[in-house]
C-alpha cells in the first residue's frame, strides 16, 4: 500500500505489525484499522503497555526469565521448592509449565538449544551460569539438589540435555528428565 | 496466567494484545514474548508507533477514511476524478480497493449497513453527510456527478443501497452499482 491511502504513522504501525508472529501484511492491516477505531480503548492504552514493558521489562539475572522484576517474581518466591531447578529451553516453555501448573519450583532458560549447523554452541546459552547457580547452592546433606532437563525431545533438545548432564556429573546433584510425551511447549 | 508468573506490566501487554483481530489469548502470549524479546527492533517502536497513531490518526470529515491528514490524503488527491464518489461500507473496503488500484476517485465511507435488527438506522451511519456532500457538489453541466454504490452483495447492504438511491434520486447524479463479484472486503 502505498502513502497515497494513508498517513506515514499508520504506514509504520502496520509495518510493525506485521512483524509479530501469527499476523502476516493483511491481517496487521486489519489489526491497526481495529486499532485506530478503537482509540481510546485499545491503541492508546497498548501504547502505554508497549512503552512501560520497554522500559522496565528485563532478563532476570538468576534464571533468564522475562520479568519488570529482576530477580524475577518467581527466583524470589519464597513458597517455591528452592532445592529444584527445572531447565527450559525458551521463556515460552516456563510459561507453558507455569500456566499447567506442573512446577512449583524454580527455572533455568537456557535461551535455546545447542545447534552446531547453526553455529550456536554453549557459550551461546545460559548453560554456564545454571552450572555457577547449581555449584553456588548451599547443599543440604538430607537432600541433594534436582535437575529437571525439561527440553524438547528434539535432537537439538536431547543433545543439550546431554551436554548439560556431563557438566553437571562431578557436582552433588541429582539429574532428571521430564517424562517424553508432556507437552511443554512448541515441540 | 497469576501475576504470579510475570509481571503486571507484561499481563496488561498481553490482554490487549489478545484484544486484537487475529490474535487469541494463546496468540497474544506469543506475540508478547516476541515483541519482549524484541525490545529495541519492535516493542519500543511499536509503542512509539502506537502513540503517534493514537495522538495524529483521526476520521476524515469529508469520507470518513482514517488518516493523519484531514480532510485525508485522498480527498486532498487533486490528481483523482473529484465527480466520482465511491461508497463503501468500511475503511477496510476503501484500504481493498487502493490496493487493487480499482479506483481513481474519491470516497465515502458509510461506517456499516442498516439493520433494523442491530437498532442500525441512517443516523448511525455516514449517509446525511453523502447526501450533502453530493448536493453541495458544484454540478458540471457536461458531465453530472457519479456514485457508485461499492456495498456487499449481503442483504443489509442492498437495502442501505436502496435507501442511499432513494435518497439521492432529485438530485443530479448517476447511480451506479459495483459489478457484483468483485471482492471488496469481507463479503
Amino acid at each position: 500500500m502505498s502513502t497515497r491511502v494513508t498517513g506515514p504513522e499508520i504506514e509504520t504501525l502496520i509495518q510493525l505489525l506485521a512483524k509479530m508472529p501469527g499476523l502476516g501484511p493483511r491481517s496487521a492491516r486489519r489489526a491497526a484499522l481495529h486499532l485506530i477505531k478503537k482509540k481510546d480503548q485499545i491503541l492508546r492504552p497498548l501504547a502505554n503497555a508497549a512503552a512501560e514493558a520497554a522500559e522496565k521489562v528485563d532478563e532476570c539475572i538468576t534464571c533468564g526469565n522475562v520479568d519488570t522484576a529482576n530477580p524475577c517474581t518467581i527466583c524470589m518466591d519464597i513458597k517455591r521448592d528452592r532445592n529444584v531447578i527445572v531447565v527450559v529451553e525458551d521463556v515460552a516453555d516456563l510459561w507453558a509449565l507455569e500456566r499447567a501448573k506442573a512446577v512449583n519450583s524454580l527455572y533455568h532458560v537456557l535461551g535455546g538449544t545447542l545447534s552446531p549447523l547453526d553455529g550456536i554452541g554453549p557459550e551461546d546459552l545460559n548453560i554456564d551460569q545454571l552450572i555457577t547457580r547449581v555449584a553456588e547452592t548451599p547443599s543440604n546433606p538430607e537432600k541433594p539438589m534436582e535437575v529437571i532437563l525439561a527440553v524438547n525431545a528434539t535432537v537439538e533438545g536431547q543433545t543439550t540435555a546431554h551436554y548439560i548432564t556431563d557438566k553437571l556429573e562431578d557436582l552433588n546433584v541429582r539429574i532428571t528428565r521430564l517424562a517424553h510425551g508432556v507437552p511443554v511447549g512448541g515441540e
